[in-house]
């Protein structure tokens, strides 16, 4: 049995874990990431969590981050929520500032992806689509077990395929992207300034929106059922491009908004039934995620189990 | 140097030729495929081009054919364009015909890509999307060299990702299909009644409509024109998709509307400039298909090849 250290960097916190071959957490911790400080702070937080590790045997460690990855030079390109990055070197500074020899850094939505598929709702599935649904909607491919990262680590936009060429403006500058109709800003807008629904004077922060359209629901309010509904029929259209182009045989659907499942999966699965090819649509089935926030941590563990050649 | 033969089943042909492991051909064929009048009379043609390079010491033995093909099992599952298939044993049928031992099926859109891939416009790409605009799209997913079938062999249905949920009707049921904007059935549907371009009282044949508004586009026709421009928007709207979704380096249009490539190549490009993520759209390169009707020969020539182990 090898044991392993998956870490899991957000914006917020970094969430790590010793993880086991079985899939099995052994230590767990968590601290503030500092991100908005920048990569230096952030470091000084990673330190910090791996020498809390430091009784255990790990013979590797997988990081995942916000970010897109140059894998092969364990180089960090881009990461928009930590300051002042830009091509850097993230595993060098990492082995330098900790006693790891054996590190491995993925995209924090592909982590999230390959832990769903080792130990999640996709255990039993041999490809699969992760959509994680926040304030955007992220996103990883798995085929056959393994990522499929794109010529550059990039793949797996899934939020920025195409819903409806005039849809609304997306933060990417795009119109119409499958973000811009089921995140939590899709749910803000739909509201928009239906006071029957939020009372803005209340001083009701953006962010709560959602749980609070939620709460309505669960409590049979008309408007609220019908703005998951809504959700649910947009689902349905991003997903029978994803199902007819990759013939994948599960969708796991994470984030804060997929609480809201049971409230979007009737119009979901009606929009797949009216639109997706029979053949694929027939293999596929769509889970609600089952790892919550451990999935980045196991799904970074799973990284470097493999990198280990634990699995074949 | 080994020889295989690489056969392309259609509708109406049957390609076949003999290829060495360089992409050479060495030998090559045609004759008509009979596919209407059932598998039947299609094996007895398929006899007859495989008895004729009977010369030619061939290892192995790739067909491609129009359907969803169980690939370890040999069998062609659904072939809506040849009459009477349902879950036939393929491969068995034509060892048992012929004289081959050695025999891979893969449905023709992947052979093409293959194709492509391997000795046509991507040869120099590491993952490839191949777009075949005929009467419908047909699709193939090549990612690092190996083709992305699916859990069923029908992954690839790239003109089946929706372009604008609330579009026309497509063949399968679905609204605002990919090839329901792009492809020779886009053409006709445009044009619509518009007896300026098209004179209808002349008796043309609707399959020959997208070739006169290539000539009327070629003639200067301000109106054909704006029709290839839509095209064009239309081809770049669901690229932006594919692009962001699976960050490959090349896209391959092939088809009988790829020779209509000068007219749509801007508008195509330019949609995607305005709408796809930087990254992805930087890596990309969009090619026209460089194989015309040997690309599926040559694909099923290079599943051969690679069944014998010529390349690792």
């Amino acid at each position: 049995m090898k044991n392993v250290i998956g870490i899991d960097i957000g914006g917020t916190n970094i969430r790590a874990a010793v993880v086991n071959s079985d899939g099995e957490i052994l230590s767990r911790t968590k601290v503030k990431s500092n991100a908005r400080d920048g990569i230096k702070s952030l470091l000084k937080n990673l330190e910090e969590v791996i020498s809390g590790f430091s009784d255990f045997h790990a013979d590797c460690t997988g990081i995942g981050i916000p970010g897109i990855i140059d894998q092969k030079n364990g180089v960090l390109t881009q990461a928009p929520n930590i300051t002042g990055v830009k091509n850097f070197p993230l595993t060098k500074e990492i082995k330098q500032i900790t006693s790891l020899k054996n590190i491995i850094v993925e995209n924090d939505a592909n982590a999230a992806a390959l832990g769903e598929f080792w130990m999640g709702s996709g255990s039993e599935s041999s490809s699969l689509l992760m959509l994680t649904l926040g304030t955007g909607l992220g996103g990883g491919i798995v085929l056959k077990g393994e990522l499929w990262r794109g010529e550059d680590g990039m793949a797996g936009e899934i939020g920025h395929i195409i819903i409806d060429p005039s849809g609304p403006l997306c933060n990417c500058g795009n119109n119409g992207c499958f973000e811009s109709f089921v995140s939590a800003e899709a749910v803000r807008r739909v509201v928009g300034n239906n006071n029957e629904l939020i009372d803005y004077t209340s001083g009701i922060h953006p962010d709560d929106i959602p749980e609070k359209i939620m709460q309505l629901a669960k409590e049979g309010n008309a408007e609220a059922v019908k703005i998951w509904d809504e959700i649910g029929r947009n689902l349905g259209i991003g997903i029978t491009s994803l199902v007819n182009l990759l013939n994948v045989d599960s969708i796991v659907i994470g984030g804060g908004l997929s609480n809201a499942w049971e409230f979007f999966e009737n119009s979901m699965l009606g929009e797949i039934k009216k639109r997706a090819l029979a053949g694929p649509r027939e293999r596929l089935t769509i889970y609600p995620a089952g790892l919550g926030d451990d999935a980045g941590i196991l799904g970074c563990a799973y990284l470097a189990l493999k990198e280990l050649k634990v699995f074949n």
